[in-house]
């Protein structure tokens, strides 16, 4: 006898929505966006295709539900201002010049989010490249949201805040999306050790002249630290926005 | 009679790197990357396959010199300070708050590398999404070369301008990358003007509550311009790069 249609209803659906997009997390973290299958999400599933199509139309779809999983975890990390909630906190490098503490409490937020993105995207290095995160997703949206309302809060004008918004989330993507690719290009064969020592001595072979600056650079590659290199560029923009600020008042 | 080898290989080169480049940027233009092919190449320009291999060993190199051309004719345009130079010139957005002609003329030039390599990337939507500025290549050397000497010109530290370049760099190539492909996924089939009603209005239907803030920006939205962000973005790092400088004298 042929399965009645409500039972085949019910097979199909084995999977949870958040069943798929926990395990294709898990499957872009191991094999990167072109690893990704429908078929191979299936297998790790346990289940047909069928029961995958019955929640997301297809392998697009699939990348933009887990990238928005994981904006909302940074999100809620940020937020949750718990010890060990997976935010990394590299101490402020530039000194904001103020005492104004509404100034201070938005600086402070606005860092935590974006650090809290990029320790996702550390973690995730196939996110960076596929984020837009001022998309259509909810989390992305609250992202954008709750970077926003500091920026309102520390008194800038409303176009103010609309670029400081923008500048902030572009910095944190494109420079994690760049960090992201960069770690893999060098030269796969070698660890992350002989990559760099590879391009400091590639800078410098440079011509001392035409390349003063660069080769004057080799020492502070060689003790760089991504993160690090990161949190340098937020605060400077943190230290812009501050400034802007000030110079109103 | 068959040719000898040196006729052959006169009539492999029939076409300078030079040409190969130019037109593969033409290509590129009209078809993006995924529409570049070495057998389309070679078609347009009028040769076989031979000749694009004797000069490049395959299409991710051609994709690279193209990037490098173009990098190349921004730091060009930068530095030439001719009018009708091609370089967008959107006025300082921020007060600087300095007389200090040593820091006011390294910030014009920081800010002049970057709008022009913003021009480029605007004329050029699939450059953005390919370039590795601090890459190997002649050019990405050169354009981060120039843009870290002001930063030693205006007294930052060593860790303090390899922070800034990178700052300066990654903002510029990922917030390009993200307007070129923002510009692409709305939806395709409206012109910008009406993409940019949707976006609006599926704000103005978010959440009062929940998203406040976002539906306040829907107006700087309707009226705000890439080039414009991306220069207002810019001059808050350049802001925080002179008040870093300040802070220590």
């Amino acid at each position: 006898m042929a399965p009645s249609r409500s039972t085949r209803s019910t097979k199909r659906v084995t999977h949870s929505r958040e069943q798929i997009v926990g395990t294709a997390i898990a499957v872009l973290d191991a094999e990167g966006i072109k690893g990704l299958t429908l078929r191979g999400l299936a297998a790790e599933l346990g289940g047909g295709l069928g029961s995958i199509y019955w929640h997301v139309e297809g392998k697009d779809q699939v990348v933009e539900l887990a990238c928005d999983e994981l904006v909302g975890r940074a999100l809620a990390a940020a937020e949750s201002g718990e010890p060990g909630d997976d935010v990394p906190s590299p101490p402020l490098t530039v000194d904001l010049g103020t005492r104004d503490p509404a100034v201070l409490a938005a600086a402070t937020t606005m860092r935590r989010i974006a650090l809290a993105l990029f320790g996702q995207m550390e973690r995730h290095p196939w996110l960076a490249g596929q984020v837009q995160l001022s998309g259509g997703r909810p989390n992305g949206l609250r992202v954008w949201e709750h970077m926003g309302r500091p920026l309102a809060a520390m008194g800038l004008t409303p176009r103010q805040q609309f670029h400081g918004s923008t500048a902030l989330l572009g910095y944190v993507v494109g420079v994690a999306a760049q960090m992201s690719t960069q770690d893999a290009v060098i030269d796969p064969t070698l660890d992350a050790d002989e990559q760099l020592e590879l391009v400091v001595s590639r800078w410098q072979d440079l011509d001392a002249t035409e390349f003063s600056w660069i080769r004057s650079m080799a020492e502070e590659f060689r003790r760089h630290e991504d993160l690090e290199q990161f949190a340098a560029g937020l605060d400077l923009l943190v230290l812009g926005l501050v400034r802007q600020v000030s110079a109103e008042q």
